[in-house]
């Protein structure tokens, strides 16, 4: 799959893909600057093992090559990516890793529209359908390939099949992905971000997650199919 | 300890009680009728092993009575049971394992004072201290007594000794506390009920939980104390 990781220079953008790159997806790393973009392609092409596609360039040109888009810019940069890229998503299926944060960090916060994830579909409309998914996963443990990545990927979107896109991304990352409701639900998965820096700070760890029990792998597999 | 538990004729409560008295804890099931709390504690003792004290009483009488008090009465019933025993609660521990849900279930819903344990905090003001704890925890599994639960417990509050106190009592019913942050983040831990209700919907199971990742329980012990 041709994926465009909008903001790819970022740790979170880059460490997916550098997995999903590594997994043989066609990677491509978007940035308000192609210059940016093509240099932060160029880290990840060296650390992948057997070659991999990475290619990197501006936002845009990101988006309108993409088959599948991963907006992982800040927050605060959120709407003015995608005021830009906003007629090249039409039609296709973006993923937002967006987790914003208060002050301080480990407390709460909610942006006004409820959730970025919100605010993004209510920002792009009906033309583009919205995920949101990977909030709470360690950009430290993704850019390490062979770290064993405990938590599991909770997935929100009104559309069980595009869910299911990011289920199956989550696990080409080597993670579980699980269905976890519509956006309304975004609030609650974004939101876990501030919870696992609190837990963070309390058991002078780094990188807290969270895996679901009482589902079982085969189950999964089945429901998913 | 001796634990009140308001609403302790709900299930959530049941179970907590149950669990809590085969710990050697000493539980008064609270309800709006002394009844009703006398015939759910009764029925409480006949299923521990070996006696175990439960009682039971009105709620005002239960919280009176209490060092600890739990809060386990639906959403709807939270002002109007807060309201009649706010001053029996003064310099008390309140624990709140009020989880509201809005329809469906599974889409998640904050009341508007952002949780129910910010409007309870709000409502009780300072002379009482507030925690969150044990929404998404199954009363299912906590009634029956051998059932290994996998889930944690996520604890919010302001204050860490008041924080482990649900610990510390989620240790008594089997199961893993771990401290998530303040009450501030109450909206997500409280939200997460719905978003199990959708997992557990999605994978057509019953008893969806959460587990800390990163947590080792040798660092939790070293930190609690």
């Amino acid at each position: 799959m041709k994926i465009a990781i909008l903001g790819g220079t970022g740790k979170e953008g880059a460490g997916l893909g550098l997995r999903w790159a590594a997994a043989g997806h066609e990677i491509i790393i978007g940035s308000r600057s192609a210059e940016r973009g093509a240099e932060a392609a160029g880290a990840l092409r060296a650390r992948l093992p057997a070659g991999g596609t990475v290619r990197g360039m501006d936002n845009l040109s990101a988006a309108r090559e993409a088959e599948v888009a991963v907006l992982a810019v800040p927050y605060e940069a959120q709407a003015a990516t995608l005021a830009e890229v906003q007629e090249a998503l039409a039609g296709k299926l973006l993923i937002s890793v967006v987790a914003p944060l208060g002050q301080p960090r480990s407390r709460v916060w909610f942006p006004p529209g409820g959730s970025a994830a919100l605010e993004a579909q209510a920002q792009l409309g009906e033309a583009t359908r919205l995920v949101a998914a990977f909030q709470i996963i360690s950009a430290e443990h993704l850019k390490e390939l062979d770290h064993v990545i405990e938590s599991d990927v909770l997935v929100c979107g009104e559309k069980a099949e595009d869910r299911q896109v990011a289920v199956e991304l989550a696990e080409a990352a080597g993670m579980r992905g699980v269905h976890a409701g519509p956006l309304q639900n975004t609030p609650v998965i974004e939101g876990l971000t501030a919870v696992m820096i609190a837990i963070n700070a309390r058991y002078k760890i780094k990188n807290a997650g969270l895996r679901v029990t009482g589902i079982d792998n085969e189950r999964q597999r089945i429901d998913a199919n």
